[in-house]
């Protein structure tokens, strides 16, 4: 049994944290924070946890969750979380951090993007990327994880097996990407009123985003090149899911043999190659040809679903998450599942 | 043609009041303004407007709004339009507000309900409550129109009749009413984000709403004695349009004859003591039996549509408007066109 | 480890029933059969279990369901329950059925509101209605189970402790009862596409729904006379959740005594009345003073929270469930929970 | 004053036809006409026209219809329009037809996309596509309009000043398309029902919609050359509106010259270039530099909204419509307005 604490628990992702953890069989939820005004019940914030915990939600004090807990989440907004780090991983605490502070390698960027200067480059060096498909084994080890955003998730996922082992243009990569409002976190905007969102569909960010260099980066290791996609995000007028179209053109002849995926045969089939490629992994789940998915297949699951389209030109990639779960808490849990040696799906099926 | 002007044209019923009289063949919008950090273009604030009208949207300036306009419309929240009344009728403008300030004839209840002291009891004294089915004669030649709430409306034409003619039980009337979220104004807090509002449905105010006084104020003078209902109010996760669902109480024997409505013949039906009191009623509907409205009959119309049950003990009445128009906005034009005497369904179909 | 199956796998109840028993550690789903054109994997059908159940769904065939199942749970339309009831039961199996078939003892109401002749009045007479709250002990050893409706699960409910323990008019209970779309189950017909119920709301069945009869059937039991409810049920443009407000008049000075309740004391408060009435109830949450439950606090659990008003002359009640869980599914298993001696809340939290 | 007729009234297209023409005062609907059990008052089908319009709907019959009429509009499903239009061409009436049978002038890919066989290659040869602002001319003098399709209209709209005019690599253009659920007629069937669409998102008929040869047609005779593009539809969890994201690669340098736009001059600003292209129309407006449209600019409007962004390599056009307006009421109703010599935003305002 481990002792977890949530630092930011009364946002989406912090809430959903708390549902999960909630049926993890090897986890007691031993700390919950958050920036309040006074100390309250969570169930007097969250009435749908009333009856299943008992907590008090206070302002986060360090030495007090430290004392508590193995290993603490922090479902912070972005530059909030480099507040925290340096100090729980002093006191020797593994930490799963949810913002984008530790996501980005190359701190100008995320200077750029975030509008902040960095604080903590020694322990971003370190930070492994928490997309356990990629960097499973490096997760089993680390101290501190730079839990993925939700379009990085879903659209890296999209694009692994054929960045890394076949031949398309990877100067022309388009992701179209659709996000519920829950993307946004519980932000009190006047964008994100009822009556603002609700029968209504817009691009936002365009080409502009900030998860645009985090999917570059991690795009960019696996092609062992330079790739810089055109991401152009839209705001769905729904709670939760994203779902991504991707295009991207192919180069003939191939330029690049795919040995990397483990057979030296010629790929003749992209969905045989997405269904090698992730074989093992629990969640996800390549479809048959001709099949997409859509949001209701993954919505409140820890599944990436992709559906593949390949025709003489082009290829068309479908794929969806939960933005709070595979995109934010149940990656953060699938993580800790690693990094603890729980079998990776506790409580997330 | 007459010229008029809309203070607070960034709100819900504004903007309504902007998409309705730009359809007006007589009436020319001379002046827009609302609480703004700095003058903007009423088609940048709403780009639907764009190509539709060019006027400047300015902080409100009595003397300026004054000298262009013959009639102003004041869409303003509670307490903030009795500092404008005084003002624009000492210049001689028609005033018509669909704030709550001048619409409780006691400013005990008033103040009780809206928690603020009232300003302006001289005028409160001589304005008009602009439900046209009960008020047409005063509307034609009043100076302060106080337009009803969008509760009040609906619930006030579904029981009129009953009220007024009939044997009903008037100290058990029950007000079950259902609201989307335009209801409250475009309101940035917590409560009205997408993510809580959609997929949701709650009570608020239970019994305790300020729209309660309204109700009783009206129904109890049209009663002759003074009427007290039960009124719940609920959020729907929709943009626009109130539904009630309305219970009252046979007594039996009737206490009181039929003779106000017109004819003193014994009421066999319901339904048609309804189409008789409403028969020239160019915005209120009444159902056939077994029929009921839904708010989709009366979205982005003028409409109140009514549907009775009539059974052994109790009647059900389920009564529909959409609250920004016949509940605000429309209603509003509707009352400056009685005012002004144009045909009363000008720029309402 | 017991096994089950489920008949009627492909609505929407039966969809949940996969849902939870596949994380229902003390039970394996061995059978799952619908009406169907040619057998499928339930996977296919529902791509969100990909990769969580491998089997075929096919059409119902008793004595392979049987020979594989300890127990079978039907989650079929009216009237179609009852062709398999005998057929399973003459097995050995114990079923839990979730259709109306088996919930009104009196066959002639039966009969008017499901327009069909009773088939089975043998085990009819032997069903016990599945409600864990009233009928907990004789529950524990029942063969079949009839599985409440889902406006009866929250009016119950809601007003039990009343009925059974206070003084209030049993003569004018109003239900004015608010639903999700999913309600109606996965009916392919206009009226549930989804721009007819998208942006609106409406009453449907005015007092003439077939609930009615199942709610009056079970207070009156409770009240020891005959109870008959004003029950007005709603449409919500939603996919799950129903929140019933409810209206009861008092009558004073009290007819009966709370010695029901288990303290022969006056009752003061009606929080502590329905605190005390569901001490013990996993699944009965009841609020505080001024606190109303909303969809949301029991939207995907299987709860019911209920709040109370409490004023001089009415008592006003506003209770909520997922009509799906509680209203179905989540109860079905809560059932098979307590007649399979599992902790009452396994795989329901 | 013309007279009217509306074969399809029961259809998302008929309903908007008769709101629109209700308030066109050079029109007067004269028969209103659907595939009906038995003939039903209009208002009867549909509540919200209640007191604004008396008509019988019955089936369609052509003598009856052209003797009462000056102009018909074919509110049709596919293949069943082209059985009535030789028929009311022959008796001198004017259609405007909404359904696809009339647009492709290549019968066999019609034939491909619509699985039927096209009826009427005669009539097909004089139709004109009904897009006003390629087409005005042609359309003053049309007795045959083709009314475009939803998806063709805001994506032609947004290609056309770039096709027609500037230099973009032809063979690479992908329209990621998003639309509201009327987009698909009111079409009973398990993929619309509220509780599938409801939350949901997903792309559909990927690279496959019968829209892409129409878009494809159109967009090739602008350029002179075959252009064949990407085109993938997506639906949206709302009732009304298409939002498309347009993606195009430059070529460098230009291949073609921008003298076909009216100035020979280097293009410097491609959002110069639609302003002018679009200079007079009514019902396009672009957008100015980093501003994008949504779905609520236009929706309930006959506009098309386009926001563009230039940059170095590629160029992403967003552009939006209501698909039951501009993409086929409204734009129908434009057609006639320019046949009829109105004013074109006649009763679309």
């Amino acid at each position: 049994m481990i002792n977890v604490g949530i630092i930011g628990a009364t946002g989406y992702a912090g809430e959903e944290l708390i549902d999960i953890l909630l049926r993890h069989p090897g986890v007691r939820i031993a700390s919950i924070s958050a920036k309040i005004d006074k100390p309250q019940k969570i169930s007097d914030i969250f009435p749908k946890f009333e009856g299943r915990i008992n907590l008090i939600c206070e302002e986060p004090q360090v030495q007090k969750i430290a004392a508590s807990c193995d290993a603490v989440f922090l479902a912070l907004p972005h530059t909030v979380s480099m507040g925290f780090v340096p100090k729980l991983l002093k006191l020797g605490k593994k930490v799963i951090d949810l913002s984008a502070d530790y996501r980005l390698k190359d701190t100008r960027i995320y200077e750029k993007f975030y509008n902040a200067k960095h604080q903590d480059k020694l322990h971003l060096a370190q930070s492994i990327y928490g997309l356990p498909e990629l960097y499973r084994a490096k997760i089993k080890n680390a101290r501190l994880i730079a839990n993925p955003g939700c379009y990085p998730t879903v659209s890296i996922l999209a694009l692994a097996p054929l960045v890394a082992c076949s031949s398309i243009c990877l100067d022309s990569i388009i992701i179209d990407a659709k996000s519920g409002v829950t993307g946004a976190g519980r932000k009190i905007a006047e964008g994100f009123l009822f009556s603002e969102v609700d029968e209504d569909f817009k691009a936002y960010k365009v080409n502009a985003h900030q998860h645009s260099p985090e999917i570059n980066q991690e795009l960019s290791k696996l092609a062992g090149k330079k790739i810089s996609v055109t991401f152009v995000p839209h705001l769905l007028p729904l709670d939760r899911g994203i779902l991504a179209t991707i295009y991207v053109r192919k180069i003939i002849p191939p330029k690049r043999d795919p040995a990397k995926c483990g057979k030296n045969e010629k790929i003749k089939n992209l969905i045989n190659l997405y269904k090698k490629f992730y074989k093992k992994e629990p969640f996800v789940r390549i479809r048959d040809e001709g099949d997409f998915p859509r949001i209701k297949d993954v919505a409140r699951t820890n599944f990436c679903d992709i559906g593949i389209k390949d025709s003489s030109e082009s290829i068309i990639i479908v794929a969806a998450i939960d933005n709070l779960l595979k995109g934010a808490a149940g990656q953060a849990v699938q993580n800790m599942n690693i990094m603890y040696k729980f079998p990776e799906y506790t409580a997330l099926l």
